[in-house]
């Protein structure tokens, strides 16, 4: 039996514009997805069991349901074995601590901490690199064709920086001093419906998006330099300035206003919308200090309040 | 005696990036302030009346009172009988329907119907452009430097576009089917603090703000060519991008985003901010047919609404 957990993340800047190739950064949360993998007897069979979803399910190669919620676990489970080059029947046991279907990369939490704790059950040591490569198969099959970012950040941990054109860069970064408040607006994400928004903005005016986009871009990059020097107060600045360039971009409304505000005038550094609005969650940047203060104003408007640290570690084999 | 009229204004779309020589439409509202004027006999002076801040004053050159709020209006009207050479003592009566310290224009509408009352009054005929000059020097004594948007609105009416560089460009439109509601949002307008804000912004983050001002000004030009085409939809939408630029220029807050969607979710074709931002009023432009319907969900939650047409005519000599 092998453990194995993986961070989940929090989009920090550059959501949307990330699309036309401008950059963003992620940041990996200390809410972890926790894995466990163990080789059973048997016909090769890969058992998943997820705690979170009270949901169980074993998959067989050609009889495997493509349209269970654990698939994708499968999926990732299976890429590993093949990869590895041996076909033991598994047991895939999932505790998560990311909520899911938050904007906050729990898919790719739990096929990242999949993919390690399997290699981990079989005695191999893959790089971090390899665990990347091979969650990210897995994310295709949920989401048809992801940036990379939620595996790889999952992966490594910290904070990255990420381009289209131009890949991942890890920013070196001490987040000690600060604290990501993240509060549910209680609205279901509506990616899809977002993307399409802010697409056809796009393309009825480029002349007004083009500037713009170019706007969030150097936003992205003045954000990076601000994590790697550990200004936080411009990190929360430059937060608020994004959260407004969402909101032209049409994908805020009413109760995201609501939440961003309250957690500004409890003392937030800067507070946005995180990943595709429209619901799902803001996030606040914090002082460590303040971050009770600021959840505590969030929490009566918010049910789902998440008090976070950035978590420098990625995927870790457990004891 | 006689009487002239002058309408107030919205900014519809381009405040704050208009300082920076970007482009800004304004549009006369169908709230009027009106000046009668009427020669009186003996020595030179002007006395001052106005209604609505229930307040008088009489004026002579050298012991003219320059701290009283109606020095400006006997300003204006000294400015005219100086144009025009003619010195007679004055009683100035104001009776404005404009809200004032509400970026809304009034002391400009006041200006302009003091200076169009005055000249009536003596049987001279100015031009518009007389008018407004004229006016203008009144406003200069109020506000310091201002752009002359307010004097050339409430003389002419109907919709502006100016940009610092290029002046004033009349548009040629006919609002009849849409209405303008103004919201007041209960906090006191700050204009200076905004500008000095906004301003501390773009000298800090040049790179995001210098495309970001590019996009405001598209937006501006877009918006002039809606509004010649008649495209309500189309200029409720942008409307609504350049209030994403003022919040992410920082002049938002919670109460002007409670009244921006609670406007949106009543059905305006758009909201924003108008004017400096940090308090003051919001604007939402409406079918007429949906004025109504919200004006009275803005009512909840504002204590002054204001429904308004586009005033196509200027300023106006009565009966």
């Amino acid at each position: 039996m092998a453990k194995a957990s993986a961070p989940g993340k929090v989009i920090l800047v550059g959501e949307h514009f990330v699309v036309e190739n401008q950059p963003a950064i992620a940041a990996a949360l200390n809410l972890r997805a926790r894995v466990l993998a163990e080789v059973l007897s048997g016909d090769f069979r890969v058992e998943v069991e997820s705690k979170n979803l009270s949901q169980k399910a074993v998959f067989q190669r050609e009889k495997a349901n493509k349209e269970s919620p654990l698939y994708p676990i499968y999926y990732a489970a299976l890429m590993t074995l093949e990869y590895i080059g041996l076909q033991k029947p598994l047991k895939i046991f999932i505790d998560s601590e990311i909520p899911p279907a938050a904007g906050m990369g729990s898919s790719a939490s739990v096929a990242v901490a999949t993919v390690a704790a399997t290699a981990a059950e079989l005695g191999v040591k893959l790089t971090l690199e390899e665990v990347s490569r091979l969650a990210y198969q897995a994310e295709v099959i949920v989401h048809g064709k992801p940036s990379g970012i939620d595996n790889t950040i999952a992966t490594f941990g910290g904070a990255i920086a990420y381009r289209k054109s131009e890949g991942f860069i890890r920013l070196e970064a001490d987040f000690t001093p600060v604290a990501l408040i993240l509060a549910d607006s209680g609205i279901p994400r509506s990616t899809g419906e977002m993307v399409r928004r802010v697409r056809a903005l796009k393309e009825k005016y480029p002349r007004i998006m083009d500037p713009l986009y170019h706007a969030a871009g150097h936003l992205a990059i003045e954000a990076g330099k601000a994590i790697e020097e550990g200004d936080w107060k411009r990190l929360g600045e430059l937060m608020n300035v994004n959260h407004g360039l969402l909101s032209a971009v049409q994908v805020s409304n009413r109760v995201i206003e609501e939440l961003v505000y309250a957690a500004r005038e409890a003392g937030a550094l800067g507070a946005k919308i995180t990943g595709a609005g429209g619901g799902g969650n803001i996030v606040a940047l914090t002082w460590k200090e303040d971050g009770r203060k600021v959840a505590d104003a969030l929490r009566k408007i918010s049910r789902k309040v998440y008090v976070c640290d950035v978590s420098a570690e990625g995927v870790r084999i457990e004891g």
